[in-house]
């Protein structure tokens, strides 16, 4: 099944304890696409300036990701400059140069209408819906957020996730959003609020998916070397959603394969920065990881 | 095979967002030793104060825990206050009245010589080592420490360690230790001190095992209530030994499961101040709960 992506496609520039990169290829579309193209095709729908060329497409090239919905406009390309904290769980933001992304209106080609899968990244929600309208009958649609829109258009972002079936946030939007500290009562609000299923990001720390059939988690791969956490949450998305499209199942089987395969991807991201550990990435890594969470995890019954 | 525990046996003022406790029984023994006599016997060593009576030992009463190490000392019983955050995750000591505490010079009764697992609750790595050289010949050593001793006794931790087969500390202790942020490498230095298995306690995040045969990871239980976590790392410690004990193997499948024992202990731990859930405990009650992290965990394979 293709998945149709719609988000950011951007420059960060990044400091890390461990050095830093300037102005390489980031936005949340991006890092979803490549992590999603290993398993699915992809339609990606973003915008980039005048100064995103060839270059940066190489990125894309050469994987199943249709780029007729990336749009050039006139301007320059989305910047984002931040600093992350030594032990890299938090960051500072230095900069945001939203650029062309300020005036983005998503187009859907027509030959992205019949995607079965709609990944609505980290945009406005007003914008979220438009991308929706314009796609003919998706099987699923899952959905990203964050605090700024949580409470600079709360009854936008609410009335996104009715039409959403599965939510991707962290734990800090969680309690944001549902009001509620302990997470096992925000997944309950925010369930009500329309998503089945939320999938809590939980960083180093794992994810826990609410769900109809009760709740999964799975801790993250404990790593020796973190080089840069950006675009860790998207890429765990693509992973995600990617791999999901590929079984065509929607249970709650599929479902935790599927936050396993996220993590997976996750785990290769933050070894390097920008999008540099996942595109040379192959199947076989990718499959050898999966198996070391099956190690991590498992233990025998009583 | 019988499990003697070295710690305190106090008193505890506990305030958290849920209510207040005043001067109900606490200290890292007791809640180790409730946990652990579901599964293997305990020999208790500890001090108390003339304030401490029946009441108070009736918690230990009707359980396989032998109190003839259980010394009682002209002076008060060790008073414990302190408030957790509003999220549970940090807590201040508002007193620490060490009172009998202070003198304590564990003895251990011949009976208890023959123990074959021991466990040196946090106490003094000089009296951990006391306690240690009184017993015959134990088949498995285990050990807590926390910040208070790395800072002040450094180089008697390092001592203690070195008699240590398995160590049960958490994540901040764990690279306090060290002097390695990341976990990974911090688990590499301590095991180098001594330790074949490190068992880092990560709260509501769960545990991380490293041993000689890799890496074992499992999340804590989603709770919708938690009242206390106040002796939630004895409690786990308790479940985690007493169930390994229990078994008679040593090997990484045991250590696994004995991890997912002890979460499970821990996960009753916090439901209600002081002891008052490990007391009321069944083992129907361990064995659901049990089989609800094997749900909360299981995903299938590639």
């Amino acid at each position: 099944m293709s998945i149709l992506v719609v988000g950011s496609v951007a420059y960060d520039t990044v400091e890390t304890p461990l050095g830093r990169a300037e102005r390489v290829l980031g936005g949340s579309a991006s890092f979803f696409a490549v992590a999603a193209s290993f398993f699915s095709p992809v339609n990606l729908v973003g915008v980039v300036g005048q100064d995103f060329g060839e270059a940066q497409l190489a990125a894309f090239r050469g994987r199943s990701i249709d780029l007729e919905g990336l749009e050039r406009m006139d301007g320059k390309t989305f910047h984002w400059q931040g600093r992350y904290s030594l032990d890299l769980n938090s960051r500072d933001t230095i900069s945001t140069d939203l650029n062309v992304f300020e005036f983005f209106e998503p187009k859907i080609p027509a030959r992205y209408r019949d995607s079965e899968v709609v990944f609505l990244g980290n945009i406005d929600p007003v914008l979220q819906r438009r991308v929706l309208a314009q796609v003919d009958r998706p099987r699923l649609v899952a959905c990203d957020t964050m605090n700024f829109w949580i409470h600079g258009k709360p009854a936008e972002v609410r009335e996104t996730l009715k039409k959403v079936q599965i939510l991707l946030i962290n734990d800090q939007e969680a309690r944001e959003l549902s009001g509620e500290w302990n997470l096992v009562k925000a997944a309950r609000a925010i369930r009500a609020m329309g998503p089945g299923a939320l999938v809590v990001k939980k960083g180093e720390h794992g994810v826990l998916m609410f769900g109809e059939e009760g709740s999964f988690a799975t801790p993250a791969l404990p790593l020796e070397l973190v080089v840069d956490p950006t675009g860790a949450g998207d890429t765990f998305a693509g992973g995600f959603l990617g791999f999901l499209a590929s079984t065509g199942q929607e249970g709650d089987a599929a479902l935790r394969r599927a936050v396993v395969m996220g993590s997976t991807m996750a785990s290769f991201c933050v070894e390097a920065f920008s999008l540099d550990r996942l595109l040379t990435l192959t199947r076989p890594e990718i499959d050898a990881r999966y198996r070391e969470f099956e190690r991590l995890t498992r233990f025998e019954k009583l």
